[in-house]
C-alpha cells in the first residue's frame, strides 16, 4: 500500500510534468546541477523547477556517461557529465540538487560546498549527527544554503498547521504522536533494509521526526530522548525495522513547560491484530495535544496527493476539518 | 451500549446470585450495613458478601421504612432501619457501605466514622478536595478502615496487569493513556447531569483516573496539571459532559523522570467521525508506554465480564495476549 502510494505519487507527479506550463527563465535564474539520476529527481527537483522562472535546468550527472546524456535530452538539461565532480567543477553551477543513497549524501554534499554551490540535499539528510554538524559548520563559513529536502513542509497545507498551532488559540502545544509505516513492509532487497547504505526506519521515514519538530517550531533538539527503542531487522540487527522514541521537547513558548513527543517508524508493520483482524492503514500523520484541542495532520507527508486537518476542540467536543490546496493558497496557476 | 453492557453486568451478577453456594458465616464474621437500597448494592456488596464467610449481611437502611424491610427480607438482612442514623446507632454493626447519592457520601461516611464504624464508600468518594481530605484524617484519628469502592482492583486481571508494570522487565512507565465514555450518552434526566448530586463525567467515570493512579503505582497526587479542559453539559456549564486532562506524574521508580498521563472521560460521545463514519465503541481501558514496551488492559473496569491484556514489546514488534479470571488465579470455587 505504501508502495502502491508512492506509485501512484509518482504517476501524478509525471501527469503533472504534462499538464503544467514552463515558465520563461528570468534573467536572475540560477543554474542547477542534479547529482544522480535517481527517479525521485522528477518529482523532487525537474517539475518544480520548470514552473519557476529562477531555477534553469542547466547539468546532470552519472556515473554512467550514456544515462546522463538520455536523462539531459529528456528532461531539457543544457549539460550532462559522467562523473559527479566533473559537475561540481562547472563554474557556471550555481546549486547542485543531491539525490545520492542517503550513505553518499554526506561526501558529495561537503564536495559541493567545497566546490562554492548552494546544496539542496534530499532527506535523510546525513547518515549520523556528526556528518550533519560538520556540513552545517561548513555552509555556514562559506556562506551557502544548504537545506534538507522536505518537501511538505512547503505545503500551504503545513502552513495552514503551523499557523493553526502558532495561533495560540488553542493554548500551548502538550504532546504530539508522529508516525510513518510500511505495510506490508519494503521487500527485502531493498537499499532501505542495508546498514552500509544508511537504511533503517527511523532514516526512511524520518518525516515523522520533521512533522513533529515542525508543529513543535523550535530550533532546539529535544532536551532529553526518555526511550528510543528499535525492533532490528532479521536481515541485519544494525538495521532498525522499527523504532518507537519517546522525546521530551522545551516547549518554546513556555520554558517551564515540556512537550512528550512519540514517534513511531516501522518499515514492516504487521498487517493485522491478533494476527486476525486487519490493521487499518495510516498515512504518515502527526497528532498535536494542546491545552484545548487536538490537530491531526493526516496525510502529512503527501498533503498534494490527499490531506485534511481534524481540529477537536476539547471544549465543545467539535471537530473542525481543514484542507488547503495549492491553487486555493493562491500560489498556484 | 454503556447502558447495555451496564444492563448486561447486573444480569451477570443477578444470575451469579442464583449460581453462587453461600458459605458458612465465620465466629469471626463482621457485621455490615449497608446505607441506601440502590440498585448497586446486590452487585456491590451483598452478593459478594454471602461468599465471604467473615461478612454477616446484618442490616439494612432506607428513608422508606417499607423499601428498608422488603429489601432485608429479600436479601437476608437481619435488622432493617428507616432511617439511615438509626442504622449507625447500632453498636453491633462494625462496618458499613454507602452507596448514597454521590453528593450524599460525605455526610454520612463522617458520621459513620464518627459511629465508630469502618466504611466501603462507593465511587467517586466526595464531591471534592477538602471533603476527601476531612474523611481520611477523620479515620485515621478513629482508627478506623476507610475505602473507596474501586471493584476492578481487586480482581485478579488487575493484579496481573500491575505485576507487569512492577516487575521490571519492560522498564519505566514513560506514558498512561486512559478513558471511559458512554455512547450514545447517558439520558438526560439522569442523576450524573446534576450538579447538586455531584454529577459529571469526571466524578461518574473517574475509572479512567483510577486506573493510571493504579497503573502508576504511586501514594502521591499528579504534581503538574498540564491541562484539564472539560466540554459543559448543555443543560448546565457547571457539570462537565467530558473532561480531558494531561497530568503529570513523578515516577516512583525514577525521581528523575516524570510520568505523562492522559485522561479522558465523556459522558456523550459522538456516535460519528465526521457525522458520517460509526466510531468504534471503546470499553473503559487503559495503554501504558514504558520504555520496552506498551501494556495495554482492555475494559479495565469490567474485567469480570470481559478483558484482555495485550503486552506489545517494541523490540520484537510481538504482541502478547493476556487473561486472568477469578478461577485461573485460585480465589474461586
Amino acid at each position: 500500500m505504501a508502495l502502491a502510494l508512492q506509485g501512484f505519487t509518482f504517476l501524478q507527479q509525471y501527469a503533472t510534468s504534462w499538464m503544467h506550463g514552463k515558465t520563461k527563465t528570468s534573467s536572475m535564474a540560477l543554474n542547477l546541477g542534479v547529482l544522480s539520476s535517481a527517479q525521485i529527481n522528477a518529482a523532487g527537483v525537474i517539475h518544480p523547477a520548470e514552473t519557476h522562472p529562477d531555477v534553469n535546468l542547466y547539468a546532470i550527472a552519472s556515473r554512467d556517461a550514456s544515462k546522463a546524456k538520455s536523462y539531459a535530452e529528456k528532461y531539457g538539461f543544457k549539460k550532462h557529465y559522467g562523473s559527479y565532480q566533473e559537475l561540481l567543477n562547472d563554474p557556471d553551477i550555481n546549486m547542485v540538487y543531491v539525490s545520492l543513497p542517503n550513505s553518499m549524501h554526506f561526501e558529495w554534499t561537503k564536495k559541493a560546498l567545497l566546490a562554492g554551490k548552494h546544496v539542496l540535499c534530499e532527506k535523510p539528510f546525513t547518515s549520523n549527527a556528526a556528518e550533519a554538524r560538520e556540513l552545517v559548520k561548513l555552509a555556514k563559513e562559506k556562506k551557502l544554503v544548504l537545506e534538507e529536502a522536505f518537501h511538505w513542509q512547503f505545503h500551504p497545507a503545513a502552513h495552514l498547521f503551523r499557523s493553526i498551532l502558532d495561533s495560540g488559540k488553542y493554548g500551548n502545544i502538550i504532546s504530539t504522536d508522529a508516525w510513518m509505516t510500511a505495510s506490508p513492509g519494503i521487500p527485502e532487497g531493498d537499499i532501505r533494509w542495508q546498514f552500509e547504505l544508511a537504511g533503517g526506519s527511523l532514516m526512511d521515514e524520518t518525516y515523522a521526526l520533521s512533522f513533529t519538530r515542525y508543529a513543535i517550531h523550535t530550533p532546539h533538539p529535544p532536551k532529553t530522548v526518555l526511550s528510543a527503542i528499535s525492533r532490528p531487522s532479521k536481515q541485519d540487527p544494525r538495521v532498525d525495522a522499527a523504532m518507537h522514541a519517546h522525546l521530551l521537547f522545551a516547549s518554546p513558548t513556555d520554558p517551564n513547560r515540556s512537550i512528550h513527543s512519540r514517534i513511531y517508524t516501522d518499515l514492516s508493520r504487521s498487517w493485522t491484530f491478533f494476527g486476525l483482524v486487519p490493521r487499518l492503514w495510516e498515512l504518515p500523520s502527526i497528532e498535536v495535544e494542546t491545552d484545548t484541542a487536538t490537530v491531526f495532520f493526516y496525510n502529512a507527508m503527501m498533503p498534494h496527493v490527499y490531506h485534511y486537518i481534524a481540529i477537536t476542540d476539547k471544549r465543545t467536543g467539535k471537530t473542525e476539518y481543514r484542507t488547503q490546496s495549492f491553487r486555493r493558497a493562491g500560489v498556484g496557476r
